[in-house]
């Protein structure tokens, strides 16, 4: 933390702040320059409430050295964080794929997917059981027994199950079923919803917001990570810019600047960034090139028959297809599957 | 909606939409152009599913004509929508000023910022009890007892009492408490809480998400109008932008174009857009002659004290000084208070 | 400028930065924290090359204490720029309205455009001659023949002349016409443009590029001013968002922004920011509640005729009453003209 | 496009309507729907003035049906672009590289860049000449030297030579040692410059805008493409968005959008997207795994002593160990050249 001072500002001002820090335990390391002063804080700045300071006779602005979270970042954890879930390594050796229809809608539909995803290397079987949509006149999910066939059908094909939860109320129920919880977009920021599956210690897929900047989402991560649950895979999803020609625009350089920044497992889910489904491919071989620990794809047996998102979702062959050239990247990146 | 067909679609494909819309009882009036075929549909959109629709060959793409929210648009409940709420009117002749903490510290501060608001003309206190806050080490509200104590002060003032919930869990404690919930920025598209706010019956003052556009604030609102709930405030608060200089960048446009669009009230947030304090009174000013129904400032008795938001409080007097050239720009856009 | 050091980087890192410092005259403050080590360069940080020392071993980031401008910041140059051109103030006491326009189109258009804005209180007509039109089959303007009409027009109502180049080709020809050179948002960086308007000591309009930030368009103006040119106006027209209801999003908050960072006089064009002329009167006059020093707005005789941006155009009629509003407005703010 | 009639709209106002188009040889279908009357425009709509159709009485929007760009698109010049410029094809099958300084700067300089960048595969040596920056204080080029030094190096070392104007003053000049103009971010709506460049007949390579979305980029190569130049490259060079982890965001979507919309070729700048040389591989991976037809990456012998964009450089080294991963992700992608 560095506090600029205003030109000009009497020495009384920066005495008072040496005091307000030495009262806190904190060093001040003085700099008086041709046109400004600045002081440099020394020590653990959780003592300070920096907004105060700033408000304080003679500051001209606070300048912050460090980031502003600690347990996700690369200079408290050094090396990354891997962990395996019933036999399946997320941010290791592996590409891993999630794959799976937007929303669950019958049992017949999940059977047929989750076989042809399996077949075609996918680890994990994604499937909406609670949906938040824009309109409250859309499709809003089976819930419970959305869960249940999604559990079922995973099982019967050796895939663990992710699935989004939007309260904290549906954590309890979604914990029986699910292997890993999500939390979408809409909900990056809930807090109240992070918190609560920090405690729970399951395992979480979270997933950037709109808005959310790479530090804040970082930020974000603080609410689980400090209730020790560190089964946490970040998910770059495409934020909101003046572009239309996609939904979202996909940040890949989030993969790389994540890498440089945190010890976490960084997915990338091309599909909701996309919109549409003649781009996830091309976005999704991009994502491995730039480095992600896996992808989240959405897949539906009969798009066109979809309840949801039918535009960007591939059929079983689509995603066959792709499987097979994301494994001859992955090789070029150095990391498995190796290609068939 | 307007079906764009792709250049040299084949006749059977033509057919095919026919039938399917007529299946549904809506008609299909066909222009054949020299590039392109397109086809209007007539009729009750909502028994259609678009995205299937756009997925059927030989189909470019669809062309919506009307916006996707209905209860909210000034299309369908022509004029104006106000309501009083213990003899305060929201969305009609008079300025409504909401002021107050940004969070609930403790009753020696809500006593004297309460008389203070009061004094200036304020109707409304307001105050957070439970803080979303980007880290979990701040501080994050004081829950019941602070709904309490801005109970407390607001009743010894006469005035009424906003306070934001951020979890449909802590509706019903709210309730008892509050005259307004108000949904942040940040829950904006958090629809599960929507719907129970909307259940609720309880007035309610929505926010814009930080990446939600005005169409989609339109569509949010649907899950609370459709649960009966008509005492609806909108508020525009900033957007993210690569503009770093302020907070965020609050969009005044929405104020006319909102009013354009709906029947709805449209207040304005210049406190939390502008995240400094100097900021406040230009853009507090400016969307009142944008044409704003009312504002929401953040006042502290001592802003360097506050627990949150520091930067941006304002103190007591800059609030009443602001107070009374609001009054005088309302007095030019036809509005009351009357200036003292 | 601060400099700081990755964690564990060796004192030959620090020494080395020290030397380098040292040759160059500069000072170098230490201030050895917990988890990291700081160094404060004092002296003028002209004869540094910040990125080069950011690549030296062991340095892990620079953070800049100063705005990267100085002839535009009001640190420099305490107190406002106002100057006079032919009897009109800009930067003063009197909000000046600059009216007329999107193009020239022919003489009778100037005659009843210009006697009606001169009535009304404006006291600049503007107009395209050289028109950046997104699509080359769209009228491209008048040229020279554009800028003799604007002149005569202006002249047998007492207006000053401003009207846009974008090429230096044009800046002889224009001088001889224009009393005001005006640089639009596509030229804001166009930087050889920048120079040779100010090289030639001609006033000035600059316009905020659509994705520039309030502090690039400050550097931007060092180009203009450092050739001694301080006639120079800026003007916020709206930056680039995600938002789409307006063709930009204006952004309100640049006006006080840049009176707290600069002197130079700060005005609004709310017609190109709007694209739609229902949307300008409340964006003008909450640009003047905001404290701007004038405005630039579209009027045309008669908008539907118009041959570029005839959406966003006001008729003579509409202006004469936005700025009876904006004069009363301008009183709340102590600023004349005083309302008629 | 599609006329859409305000609610209740009379039938005067339709009459209308179609008589302005009748008059322009244009058909009108019109389809009367429960709420909304909308009229189909059939025939060539280059004969009607769009703005002021929208401001006749009645009519509540248009809504257009086609690109607002017509030689750039795919449906009208189906197939890919590809052109041959002294043996290098652009578009084709191969991965085409540009490598090269950010400024031209030495004779060495070059030499020793350019020997590099050619040995490990590049086939266009880049440098700048004029160099744009956003301080008037930075090093601007040399100019026709840096020019002369750029021709002379690329020639011993069998390259083609691509350097960026930024007005149309230089183009003789550049015309006389360039193979490919090179048009830059911040000059790509200079309309006045791209029509220049247009009329040269000579190769250009135009990068995005910060701003620009795609279809706008599109649009502005319609002032190339007619003046009868199909010899242009687009390239994707990063967005101005929230995020600043990054100088811009990459939107690597565009690579696969823009294959959607035109028969161009498509090339990315991963350098300056990133600003950051530790970025800078990933996304260039990612850019040929996204299928785009070319790359142009900033390679200088000694970062830390570059004149301008030193943070984001690749050594020699760190390139040719680059270009040796791309060769074999554009083998996956069925492209040359054939890793080695």
């Amino acid at each position: 933390m560095i506090i600029v001072m205003r030109p000009g500002a009497p020495e009384a001002d920066i005495a008072r702040i040496q005091k307000l820090l030495a009262a806190r335990g904190l060093g001040a390391h003085i700099s008086i320059g041709e046109s400004l002063t600045i002081i440099g804080v020394v020590g653990d700045k959780s003592r300070l409430d920096t907004e105060q300071l700033g408000l304080l006779p003679g500051v001209e602005k606070l300048v912050p050295i460090m980031e502003p979270y600690k347990l996700a970042s690369l200079t408290f954890h050094p090396g990354r964080t891997s962990f395996t879930i019933r036999g399946v390594e997320f941010g290791g050796h592996e590409l891993v794929q999630i794959a799976g229809p937007c929303a669950v809608e019958s049992e017949e539909q999940l059977e047929i997917t989750a076989a042809a995803v399996a077949r075609a290397g996918a680890r994990v079987l994604r499937g909406g059981a609670y949906k938040p949509r824009t309109s409250p006149y859309s499709f809003q999910g089976l819930e419970r027994e959305g869960l249940r066939l999604l559990r079922e059908a995973a099982d019967r094909h050796g895939l663990l199950v992710i699935s989004e939860i939007t309260s904290e109320v549906d954590l309890e129920e979604a914990a029986e079923y699910v292997d890993i919880v999500q939390i979408g977009a809409r909900n990056s920021q809930n807090f109240r919803l992070l918190s609560a599956v920090g405690r729970s210690g399951l395992p979480v897929l979270l997933k950037r917001g709109f808005a959310e900047s790479i530090d804040e989402l970082l930020s974000s991560t603080e609410y689980i990570l400090s209730e020790g649950n560190y089964r946490l895979i970040l998910c770059e999803r495409g934020i909101r810019t003046f572009e239309t020609a996609t939904r979202s625009t996909l940040d890949l350089s989030a993969v790389p600047v994540l890498r440089e920044k945190t010890h976490l497992p960084v997915f990338v889910d091309p599909s909701h960034a996309a919109g549409k489904a003649s781009l996830v491919a091309p976005l999704a071989r991009a994502a491995v090139a730039a480095g992600a620990d896996g992808l989240i794809i959405e897949v539906h047996p009969n798009p066109p028959q979809a309840r949801s998102d039918a535009a960007q979702q591939l059929t079983p062959a689509q995603y066959a297809d792709l499987a097979a050239e994301l494994a001859r990247i992955a090789a070029v990146m150095g990391r498995g599957p190796e290609p068939a």
